[in-house]
């Protein structure tokens, strides 16, 4: 049996919750109160667009506050079956376009798939968007960087945020292929977002 | 004189604005348009809020995108005339709250400067605001930090983000206001973000 503990309101949640000795449980009620887990290397990008590593069961609390419409996966494998149910449960559509991950000098981004993946998040209407890929790092900041180069970013800060996910694990193959990425095919389309257009 | 050279449409602009040999001004179109040049550190904190290091003239135009209503800096210096000039010209109000940068051991972050700042930036009449200070790393990391804690985000994620931003120069005495801080007084406030209530 938990011990009643003097927590303003909070006796009921501390004794269902935690089962905690009456010395911890004398926190505020704060503490008491649950987390939330954003995953791995999670961000916003730009109004209705978020990043993030591969979500796992710790994370789901946390992105149903983001009332999302839509994930993209950038991993090849199939998508496991907790996470299928989740989005089921949620309305969330998946869209996934495989990309391999490889290591350097072997990585291989396809334009083509960057390409397509980048209309989705381009489209407002799949939007909120949760785009990730295993640790949100490289895959995943090549289609940002991508997407930032269509919002018109200099190179210099486009590689400043790859940095700053991919850290340790920066890429020069990466960012040559966001220099090299060629945005024109996509320039008719709409964007949504905060710094699309020059006012 | 400039050479006229082989770009769509683009001899004029490439012949204005940067004076290229013919060499250079062959890249393709998208090469000569203006780029944006967001400022130091800048990223997308939650819906309406951004944050940043210190912005200048270099960046004002990218500003000019996210159709800004509010600045809230937090250096105590007087904000630089052409700040001042741009806020003005773009209808954008300016809420300084001045905290020293201080270095380690001697950083002394004031909780009442940041629980006031924090109440400016809760206030969604205010958004879009940018937050920032010189860097953007450690008192804005710090505003921030004590943002998410009020979103309920757990410490790890918090911290994970504070050293994002502040990489080498993450300060343990940072870290620790952002754990200590105390969110009880805020929490009447009504949360206008993504992740401010769980549903």
């Amino acid at each position: 049996m938990v011990p009643k503990v003097d927590v303003d309101g909070g006796e009921e949640v501390v004794g269902k919750l935690c089962n905690l000795t009456p010395v911890i449980a004398g926190l505020a009620r704060e503490e008491v109160e649950e987390l939330f887990v954003p995953p791995l290397n999670f961000a916003n990008v730009d109004n209705g667009v978020f990043r993030s590593g591969f979500p796992n069961a710790a994370n789901f609390s946390f992105l149903q506050t983001l009332k999302l419409r839509s994930v993209l996966c950038l991993c090849p494998e199939p998508y496991p079956d907790a996470s299928m149910e989740f989005l089921k449960l949620n309305g969330i559509r998946l869209f996934q376009f495989g990309i391999e991950g490889a290591k350097e000098p072997f990585v291989n981004i396809p334009e083509d798939t960057i390409r397509e993946a980048l209309k989705v998040v381009l489209d407002a209407t799949n939007h909120p968007i949760l785009i990730h890929c295993k640790r949100g790092k490289h895959r995943t900041g090549c289609l940002v960087g991508c997407l930032r180069k269509l919002q018109r970013w200099c190179l210099t800060s486009v590689f400043d945020e790859y940095q700053r996910f991919a850290a340790a694990k920066t890429r020069i193959s990466d960012q040559r292929f966001i220099e090299l990425f060629d945005t024109s095919s996509l320039k008719h389309l709409p964007l949504s977002f905060s710094c699309s257009k020059k006012s």
